[in-house]
C-alpha cells in the first residue's frame, strides 16, 4: 500500500506520469505525450525553439517557490524567449530531475502550474512531452517550441539608428522581489522561510510574485513582431546587460531615458528576470502595451548610454558570478 | 589572468558560449545560436521533439565517461528518439547545468562529443540552441527536434497481429558494458576508477563502448518508415520492457523466439540503454540493418511472450528502482 502522498521513489515512472499527465490539460500536438517524442504542427514550415533550467539552489528555494509557483515560472521564462522571437508558443517539453523523497504532490501541483503558465500566458499552448528522472538536486529544463505564422522572427541585431527603444512588462519588479525574500524570510542563519504573505503591503506582494511566478507580455511577442518591430529581445538578465547585447548586436548604440525607468534606477537597469519584452520600433506610435524608454542612436563608442552618458556598470543577473550556496 | 584550464566559475557565460560554439560545427537552422530562440525548418509543415536527461549519479560516473562520452551519448540518446518516429533529427536543444568548479576542458570536451555524435550518427543535424546553469549535479537535458520529410511518424501502438517483429541494433550489449564497469573498475570502496581498456578483451571493449557512447541506428529509422513498418520504438529500458509497451499500445501480445537473441536471454530482455529500434513490419522482407526477433499476435492475455509463453518478469532500467547512491 502506498502513502497517502508518497515519494516518487515508491512509485513507477509510469504511475508518475499517469497522475501528470492528467493535470497537464489537453494535447494541442498532432501526437502528444505517450510516444517516443510528439510530433507538433508547424503550419509555415518553421519552428521556433528555445530551452531554459531552473536549478534549486541558484535559481529558486523551495522555501519561497510553491510547487505550482514553480511550474508557472518554468513556463512564464521559456514562453518569454519564444515571443521575443515575435513566434506565438505552441508546446513545451519538460525535463524534470528531482531528489528520490520528492513527493508526489509536488509533481502534481509543479505539473497543474505548468498548464496554468500556459493558460494564463499563451492560451493554446500545452505540455506535449517530456522526462522524469532522479537527480540530487531538484532540476526543471523546459524547452518551448513555437510558430511564426508567416512572419519573419524578430532578431536582436535589427535596430537601426532612430529606432524608438520600448519595453512590454516590468525592470526591476522581479529583483525588488528577490530582495524582499532575502531581506525579509529568511531565519537567523540566513535559511529561507515560508513567505509570510499578510506581513506585505501590496506592492510588496506583487513584487515577491514578479519573482515568484512572473507574468511576462507573451502575447506582445507576436504583436510587436506585426507593428514592424526591429529588434526584439527577452529581459532576463537586467535591462541594461541585455540591451547591452541588443546594441552589439545590431551594431548601434541604446540611449535609454532615465526619466522613463521609474523611481530606482539602478534596480530598473540591474535587476534581473522580470521577462519584459525589449523592442525597438521605427516609429512612434508603439503598439498597446510598449512604452517608450529610449532611443537608438549610431554607434557611440559604447552600447549603453544613459541619457547620453556611457553606462558600463556590470548590472543583472550573472548565473555563475550570483551563485549562493545557501539552500532552502 | 585566468588559468590555463579556468573553472567555469571563473567565466562569464559569454566567455563559455564563445568557446562552445566554436566546437558545435556549423548551424543548419534558418537561426542558429546566440538570440532568444533557434528558428528551423520543418519543410513538411510538422515537427517531431523530445526530451532526455542524463543525471550525474544514476546516469553516468565521471571516472568512466569522459566529457566527449557524454556528449556523445547525450546525443545519441535524444537522436534514438527522433529516429523511432521514423523521423530525421536535424536539431539538438542541450540545456547543461554543472557545479561551479567543472574546468573549461570539459564543457570543450562535452561539446566536441555532441558533435562527434550528431556528424557520426545523423549528418545534417547540429546543436541549435542550448543553456548554461550551475548546479551542485551535474545534469546534462537534450532536446532533439526532427522532420518527417512527408511521411507520417510510425506509432508505438501500430502494431498489427502478423506482423513480424524486427529489431535493428543491439539488445543487451550496453547493460554488459555496465556490469563490466561495475565489476572491474571500482575500487575496494565501491567508487568508480578509471576504465583500463587494456586490460578488457575486444568483447569487452565493445561492451563498455556500447553503455559509454553508444551508436543507436539513427539513420534507420527513416528507411523503416519508408519499408512500411506499422510501429515502432526505441528501446531504451530494456527489450521486454519496451516490448511490452509496445504491445500494450498497439492492444496485441508481441511473441519473441528466444533464439533469435543470442546465448545470453535475460540479459537480451532486460538490458537497457542500447537504444535499438524495435519495429514491427506487415512483411518478412526486411530492409537492411533489421533482423527479426518474433511475431505480433492477437491479444495472447500477456503482452509479452517468448517462444510463446507468457514473460512477465520485470526487466530493465527504472531509474527510480534503480537508484544508486554511489557517485564517481
Amino acid at each position: 500500500m502506498t502513502a497517502p502522498d508518497p515519494t516518487v521513489a515508491e512509485l513507477s515512472e509510469g504511475e508518475i506520469l499517469s497522475r501528470i499527465l492528467g493535470r497537464i490539460g489537453p494535447s494541442g500536438a498532432l501526437i502528444g505525450p505517450g510516444d517516443d517524442a510528439a510530433v507538433l504542427s508547424t503550419p509555415d514550415g518553421r519552428v521556433v525553439a528555445t530551452v531554459d533550467t531552473l536549478v534549486h539552489g541558484p535559481d529558486f528555494r523551495l522555501a519561497w517557490s510553491g510547487a505550482a509557483d514553480l511550474g508557472f515560472k518554468a513556463a512564464a521564462v521559456n514562453l518569454a524567449d519564444i515571443a521575443a522571437m515575435g513566434a506565438r508558443p505552441t508546446a513545451l517539453l519538460v525535463a524534470l530531475a528531482m531528489p528520490e523523497d520528492t513527493r508526489l504532490s509536488f509533481v502534481e501541483g509543479f505539473a497543474q502550474g505548468l498548464r496554468a503558465g500556459c493558460a494564463e500566458l499563451a492560451p493554446g499552448c500545452a505540455v506535449e512531452g517530456g522526462d522524469l528522472t532522479v537527480s540530487e538536486t531538484l532540476t526543471i529544463a523546459v524547452t518551448a517550441l513555437g510558430v511564426l505564422d508567416g512572419r519573419a522572427p524578430v532578431l536582436r541585431g535589427g535596430a537601426r539608428p532612430g529606432d524608438v527603444v520600448a519595453i512590454a512588462g516590468d525592470a526591476g519588479h522581479a529583483a525588488e522581489g528577490l530582495r524582499i525574500l532575502f531581506e525579509r524570510f529568511r531565519d537567523a542563519t540566513g535559511t529561507p522561510i515560508p513567505v509570510d504573505r499578510d506581513a506585505l503591503s501590496e506592492r510588496e506582494r506583487d513584487a515577491v510574485d514578479a519573482q515568484l511566478r512572473p507574468h511576462p507580455p507573451i502575447g506582445l511577442g507576436p504583436v510587436a513582431a506585426i507593428a514592424g518591430a526591429t529588434a526584439m529581445m527577452d529581459v532576463s538578465d537586467g535591462l541594461a546587460m541585455d540591451a547591452r547585447r541588443m546594441a552589439t548586436a545590431s551594431g548601434v548604440s541604446i540611449d535609454l531615458h532615465a526619466g522613463a525607468l521609474g523611481p530606482d534606477l539602478d534596480r530598473a537597469l540591474t535587476g534581473g528576470e522580470d521577462h519584459a519584452l525589449l523592442a525597438c520600433f521605427p516609429r512612434a506610435d508603439l503598439p498597446a502595451g510598449f512604452r517608450p524608454i529610449g532611443a537608438v542612436r549610431a554607434d557611440a563608442g559604447a552600447p549603453l548610454l544613459v541619457d547620453g552618458e556611457p553606462f558600463d556598470r556590470r548590472g543583472g543577473w550573472d548565473p555563475y558570478a550570483d551563485w549562493d550556496e545557501q539552500r532552502g
